[in-house]
């Protein structure tokens, strides 16, 4: 606990900052070992370099909270008189200047509770310091993604396994999350693509209830289950019962992109090297054009997190991170395809933890 | 969709503001009638009084964002380049000098990021307006709510049907889950809440793999289905097998107070009104002490929206709103117990959209 707490305060040293506070999310889930809602009702831990930690917690959470190992002072609050006396009560006591929060996490009206009472406080955004103790994942967090990986692996064949000609994608969908929990998903990592034909070019598509998958058509699923926190997130795409040649020779491209980014990962190789790796195969093809996003993300306790496997990223790779790399290529009147794998960096290269059949296969 | 913005701009005037920023999520999808990711991409869609309207969009959403009816300027930005330039080019092109933005829904990076592009901007919090824009349900609202409370309650009846002594909280959340999409959800409203023993006390507890349920436990299930992006939150509490006098009075006094909440819901009575009617039964109790959250709080494309049901609250009901009415009380090296109804605001008091039997029900 305590040296968790350290590094948080050799953040706010680095930063020239007084002090950190934290939020409900993955960097509390990491350091506390426990979680709670992120709500209307604002929870915010503070450590400060020097001095004792506080929390801001709701009156209603205090149990909880205090099944958490903390050492310090805890300003908790009513429904009935709202949270604002707790931050003024906080800021009261202390005498820092500045802090550091997680922009990603925390919430404006949190910002504002905070400035206001204490208006010269600066705020200042230190997301990406305090997500990178997340970066190099523990043994244990390794072998809860191997679970949450096998578990939507499974999920996943028994799925498409049921895949009949005239199913809709929200029947898709609703199969595999039964499935997901089935197999033993304690949650979804995300709410799940399954995408046919022309809506699987979207990155985000949601499932129709009215399009039937038919003969020919590309099916994208993109999804992952959570087990103990940690979040898979695979993709592959199918094919309806016959495939062209033209889709696939698309199919093969990203194949290719996705086993060259792999095949890139070695410690002290940077985010940025995977992406060139991947990105070159997809630019050398005749379908440069339907290139939309970068090769992957870091993936743990969120299933977006660092590191970004993108352009312009030169932090190093080190044993213990955990990313995908998930080249697609997508046209919106069309069609598109992508192939995503969990991959964990070792001392010698890369083990993907997918192991999901890549091959293009023929379904239904 | 016009009169979407107009509403907006209404909000801004009112405010004394020159204009609103709409981020994803509730308020976006009741405007625009789709949604997109909160993830670390920002997306956000600006509204100023005079003038046109102007978005931020990552470039890989372009294809979803097209689909909405949005009559405006839209900076794209991609993830190789990052999105500090596109809020630059968004407000360079403005003269505004406020905007009001959604405090619950906007993360800090954003709000960093717009007061980047234009430090001298004023930023309030608007959450409260904006969201009362939701405040009223169309009928097309409420008959989602009306489904997703359908599919809620037939997934609890098939669960508790199933629940036998010996079984973990897990294994019951895991089998309410599967019910669930089985049933038609779209998506869990949240995470349920599925608690036995003193883990009942604890308002947001999350469910043990190790912990069977055992005869005489409390077990509380907090729970709801979302269909067509509106949720429903229902809780009920069971005995397993047999249950003492006192927990049977424990129980009546909460099922008292729900009723009491129900029956003083009319148009025109107050949110703290309701408030006072509900704990009042409580707080007249021998277990007074029990008491740990207001009585209830605003329902639809989020799960917790306005009207909050609280003492302070002196909103007044209108005809259209929906609101849980869910008193407990919780002694936390004890159990505890909640009884929780979805009510919509009628022309001449209340209508209870749940109709799952809450008499004290012996299970297993």
């Amino acid at each position: 606990m305590t040296d968790k707490l350290d590094a948080l305060r050799a953040i706010a040293k680095k930063m020239s900052l007084d002090a950190i506070a934290i939020v409900p999310g993955a960097n509390f889930q990491r350091i506390f070992g426990a979680d709670f809602h992120q709500n209307e009702r604002p929870l915010m831990v503070l450590v400060p370099v020097d001095g004792t930690p506080s929390a801001i917690v709701p009156n209603l959470e205090l149990g909880s909270f205090a099944a958490i190992d903390f050492d310090g002072e805890v300003y908790d609050w009513k429904d009935q008189t709202g949270y604002q006396s707790a931050f003024d009560a906080m800021f009261e006591k202390t005498s820092i200047q500045s802090i550091g929060v997680e922009g990603q996490s925390m919430r404006v009206f949190v910002h504002h509770a905070i400035a206001k009472s204490k208006p010269s406080l600066a705020i200042a955004d230190a997301q990406r310091e305090i997500a990178s103790l997340r970066l190099v994942k523990s043994d244990q967090e390794i072998a809860a993604l191997r679970k949450a990986i096998s578990v939507s692996e499974n999920a996943l064949a028994k799925t498409i396994d049921a895949v009949k000609v005239g199913m809709t994608e929200k029947d898709i969908e609703s199969s595999l999350i039964q499935n997901l929990y089935g197999s033993g998903a304690d949650d979804l990592s995300f709410s799940p693509i399954v995408a046919c034909d022309s809506n699987s070019a979207k990155p985000h598509a949601s499932a129709r209830d009215d399009v039937p998958v038919k003969p020919g058509d590309a099916l994208l699923i993109d999804f992952g289950a959570k087990v103990d926190g940690l979040c898979a997130d695979i993709t592959r795409t199918f094919f309806i019962q016959h495939c062209d040649d033209r889709s696939r020779a698309i199919y093969e491209t990203v194949l290719q992109a996705n086993l060259a980014g792999i095949a890139s990962v070695v410690p002290g190789a940077t985010a940025a090297d995977i992406d060139d790796a991947t990105t070159r195969v997809l630019e050398a093809s005749a379908y440069a054009d339907r290139i939309h996003h970068k090769t992957g993300h870091g993936l743990g306790r969120e299933v977006h997190e660092d590191p970004y496997i993108m352009r312009g990223n030169d932090e190093k790779l080190q044993a213990g991170m955990v990313f995908t790399i998930e080249p697609g290529l997508y046209q919106l009147d069309d069609f598109g395809v992508r192939i995503e794998d969990d991959i964990l960096v070792t001392e010698t290269g890369a083990e993907s933890l997918t192991s999901f059949d890549k091959q293009l296969t023929l379904i239904a």
